[in-house]
């Protein structure tokens, strides 16, 4: 079991994330309190910050919005956190360390910290956990309670949410009444509580809910049953819907709503990691293996339909009626990062780089103003948005004031992304990510510096604690990268041991030893399992970690018309027009075909010679609203 | 303007289409008989005789069912007519006869005749002509009446609608209060009873509401508004649903309900035959045009969206998400067969052929005992019928009780198509269809020995009303018949004129005179037009008048993984087994591809030569649940 580095150990200088994480600290996350404080007009009021206000009795005033609503401060606050260590801000942090406060004031006697209920139903806590929310804002506050004692060292929140994990724990359990989140996230909160305090109290009730799920199938029908009244009119009898088909551990395939399902498996996969359980473990690779081998987009997308946000049925991967929401890309990150904690696996971390630059980037606009909830493979203006069935695929991203759940989680990744990059175990230090920057270590400090993910070229200098001092440097291989080559200090590494997608280079080391990393980017042709009716003749393009997409703006009219042929010879170079200056592109001698006008013809559709260009597919919606493609078909 | 032959003229003796005859004649109507008496258990009550008995005063009772009820007795005695005329049947007759006094008697002395106001809300009457199909109800019945009319000389029933017809006179026009009915259909019953009695009242009447038409789109609104009740619901400002957002004359694209739409092109058409009003007939031709060469299915399908039944866009014509309703391809016959009164034009028989032999058969079963709404390109048994977006395309159909409007209208379209086999002007005797029997003209009688659809070889024998009588036969050659021989006697008829898809005839003919028309049915391969995303690199495959589709249990399974070679060689032969005996099946060396177990993989997939069968579109799903698949990738 590997550990986690702590986010003020990684340093990170990076010619990629580094502007993004700069778009978040100066854009997103004032931008996001400004509307919590509801100081944006022609917005959707939030009411989130004076929920609490009122709730701790600092305002008069009642509570507005949704039943969850008291998550958007944790989310909130968790990238506050996260961003302090980035980018340190003595004003944020002091108005985060207010926010705080009102929070404690809003916590009950008892430990109990809702504002909705506290405020708007308080004889109905606990009753409705399918619809209500409760354990889901909980949850999020807990994550926020341990990011913002981790980046500051603050343990204010941190005690609020032990108490509510007390008084949560004094509800359910094994010798309590029996209860399981219709939202899974708890889970995730009483763990992060758990790594933060060290107290198995918190993983132990983490586990409960783990345990719990499923055992009874019937449990939400009986609570709405017992209770006899409900809050949205959510169908009980749903069990997909939210992973309660079944006990975890017998779950064979990812079903469900995207998110509650991979929020679930990160959970369970932390919990297998601290607990060593084979039968939980094995339950995480059979999800992960379904997911991912029968259920992905090759963006990392996940939910193939928009009933339910959901995964649909193996196989099943449509382009233009896809969800693929960026939280179920993020989640999808979370559960690869926990499983390479367990075992550092190509397999994982290969999910964890696609799903990052691929489906979760889609989903922020390149000024970080505005955000995807759902990320197609392929969008037509005219269709898209507008008729039955692909009205939840937007042909562009809606101002991100709309939808108030990606953008906070983009946030919270994006900032915490050396957690992502790095890992270590007593012998060993993983660089799962090719972050540029810097990681500090027990052995060691290391400076990377980082031409990824446009090149294949990294180079990692050592500062050892002491000199000689060993250790294993593990860096992982993408599995695309067919000839990489390892230099010490100049020299051909020979006789390094690559397995299971990782280079193991042990050492002795010295100060200023320096391991370069180089391999060649080509553009793959990447096919799909012919069990997908969708991708059938077609092949999508990648270069590096990014798949490619084709644009109307950039190919004319018609993207189906266009065809890859089977022999192309693709170039690429860094485009130097904004919005996507120093961009790779690819281009090359493509076929367009065209009919005469008839509808239906005897005669083939005549050809000719295009020049054709894609583009990396995160970037696509950025130039206007046009068509786009993924998967071209392959002459 | 053609003349319309009576059926009594024709008779059928097809080895295609009199098995379908026999089919309904002897299972059909008895079935839906027995429905609309309540007398089979285990299907959804009807009621539909009864509402009739307990309005005219014969039973004690209350109405059941739904507010357009009376429609299936209508429909169900159309039928009835035409069947008589093909297969004599005293009993039957005598038993339609009861019903049609009961009808009679449920008349109100006004001449109103509508069951469910009459019994449940009689101060409601002509309120909600938006919701309600009280003229719907009455255009149904008045297409009976005349039928009923032509086919026995009774009269009963066609006074009874007169006089219904003169009460909406009195009701709505151009002195009266102002009126378009919800749902398309009493222009068609109208003009029906036009050509039943020459009464031009009737014709003006069916012109007042097609004229009506969208002079106010708002009309439907307002009269939600002035009612202030509503009966399902229906959103009244949704104005494409029922092309009430435009007067009739400026609509350019099909819009909306697909049903609603060719019932009211079909009505304007025959308006526009009678009056050779320029405007409309540029309107109908107009509509034809966009429809059939932007917004129609290669099996002569309409309506591509589940919602609303619909139109949707240009070139938008998804295979599995497809709605194609077989009443909205018979529909098209309709108004295809009324554009071919107008102008003989090879584009309508072309059209009206595609759409009998593909998108309206398909709807029936083999056995005649089950019936499909939804026309589907391509189903996946997993897929189809049971995810979001495809539930409404089931991959089998259903038991045709479960479905109250296709059935009848295939059964009065099948029953009747000698009208749509024959047409003549003062000197011309028009054959369509190719229909097997005879016919009989004022100059002549025509036998016909028919080996179509499946060989392309016809026969004509003449027997004119006197020797030397002159009159032109003018037989349509599909446009797809490259090389056409036409023999006269025996002997070459050279010089003949071929025009518009008809060749023109002129002798002066001589009994027994006898004239084959012979050409050759090759497969062909059929591409789609590019700028349709969904067939993109796909040929589908025809011989003579028949789509082909491909079926799993013929080919293994996972048909996406299939292609058919650009340079294959079809074979033909017919198929001995049943239930698809004595139909020709298409075969030819293909190709399989399939990829290894990864999803996604840079290893092109391997191909195989592999044997492929497909088989008549229209057969399809009468051998059990499996996948289906019209347009298929060309290597």
């Amino acid at each position: 079991m590997n550990q986690e580095i702590k986010l003020r150990n990684v340093k990170v200088n990076d010619a990629f994330w580094s502007e993004k994480q700069r778009l978040i600290t100066d854009v997103v996350i004032p931008y996001q309190e400004a509307i919590l404080n509801d100081e944006i007009e022609n917005v959707e009021k939030s009411h989130a910050f004076a929920n609490f206000r009122i709730a701790a009795g600092l305002e008069e005033g009642e509570f507005y919005g949704m039943v969850f609503q008291d998550s958007d401060v944790a989310k909130w606050l968790e990238g506050v956190a996260y961003s302090l260590v980035v980018k340190p801000d003595g004003e944020l942090e002091k108005r985060a360390d207010a926010v705080i406060d009102v929070i404690e004031k809003a916590q009950q006697p008892d430990g109990y910290l809702n504002t909705y209920f506290t405020l708007k139903e308080p004889e109905h806590r606990w009753q409705n956990l399918h619809e209500c929310h409760e354990l889901y804002c909980a949850g999020h506050m807990m994550e926020a309670a341990a990011a913002y004692y981790e980046a500051t060292g603050k343990d204010k929140l941190l005690r609020v949410m032990e108490r509510m994990a007390d008084h949560i724990a004094g509800q359910f359990g094994p010798d309590k009444k029996s209860g399981i989140p219709g939202h899974q996230e708890i889970e995730l909160g009483l763990m992060k509580l758990y790594h933060a305090t060290g107290n198995e109290k918190y993983s132990d009730l983490a586990q409960y809910f783990i345990d719990e799920r499923g055992k009874n199938p019937d449990y939400f029908r009986e609570e709405t049953e017992k209770r006899g009244w409900t809050h949205f009119g959510l169908d009980p009898s749903d069990t997909k819907y939210n992973q309660s088909f079944a006990p975890v551990r017998e779950q064979k395939t990812a079903e469900g709503h995207s998110v509650r399902a991979v929020y679930m498996y990160t959970a369970m996969a932390d919990i297998a990691g601290k607990t060593g359980e084979p039968e939980l473990l094995q339950a995480c690779e059979t999800l992960w293996d379904n997911m991912t081998q029968k259920r992905m987009y090759v963006t990392g997308g996940i939910g193939s339909t928009v009933d339910g946000e959901a995964f649909s049925i193996d196989y099943d991967l449509p382009n233009d009626t896809v969800y693929a929401e960026t939280c179920a890309a993020i989640g999808l990150v979370f559960f690869a990062r926990k499983m390479l904690d367990i075992h550092p696996s190509g397999k994982y971390a290969d999910v964890m780089e696609r799903a990052l630059y691929n489906g979760v980037l889609s989903g922020m606009q390149l000024d970080g103003k505005r955000f995807f909830y759902v990320n197609p493979l392929e969008v037509e203006p005219e269709i898209s948005g507008k008729l039955h069935g692909y009205k939840h695929v937007l042909p562009e991203r809606p101002g991100w004031y709309s939808c108030a759940c990606c953008p906070p989680n983009v946030v919270r990744l994006l900032m915490s992304l050396g957690k992502y990059a790095w890992s270590s175990s007593e012998d060993t230090i993983y660089s799962h990510l090719y972050l540029g920057g810097s990681a500090s270590f027990t052995q060691a400090v290391i400076d990377v510096e980082s031409s990824y993910p446009w090149e294949g070229r990294v180079s990692y200098t050592v500062k050892p604690v002491r000199e000689e001092q060993h250790f294993v440097l593990a860096v992982r291989i993408p599995s695309y990268a067919k000839e990489c080559r390892i230099l010490l200090n100049g020299e051909e590494w020979r006789n390094t041991v690559t397995e299971d997608g990782y280079v193991y280079l042990p050492r002795s080391w010295q100060t200023g030893d320096k391991v370069e990393v180089t391999f060649s980017m080509p553009v793959r042709k990447i096919y799909c399992n012919t069990a997908v009716r969708e991708n059938e003749g077609c092949v999508a393009l990648m270069r590096g970690p990014f798949v490619y997409c084709f644009e109307g703006v950039d190919n004319g009219g018609r993207l189906q018309e266009l065809r890859i042929p089977e022999n192309a010879e693709f170039t690429h170079s860094v485009m130097d027009t904004e919005p996507l200056k120093g961009m790779t592109a690819v281009e090359f001698d493509g076929i367009r075909v065209h009919s005469r006008e008839e509808l239906y013809s005897e005669e083939k559709p005549a050809q000719e010679k295009v020049r054709m260009k894609a583009i990396p597919y995160f970037a696509w919606g950025n130039r206007g609203k046009n068509q786009m493609k993924v998967w071209m078909l392959e002459k």
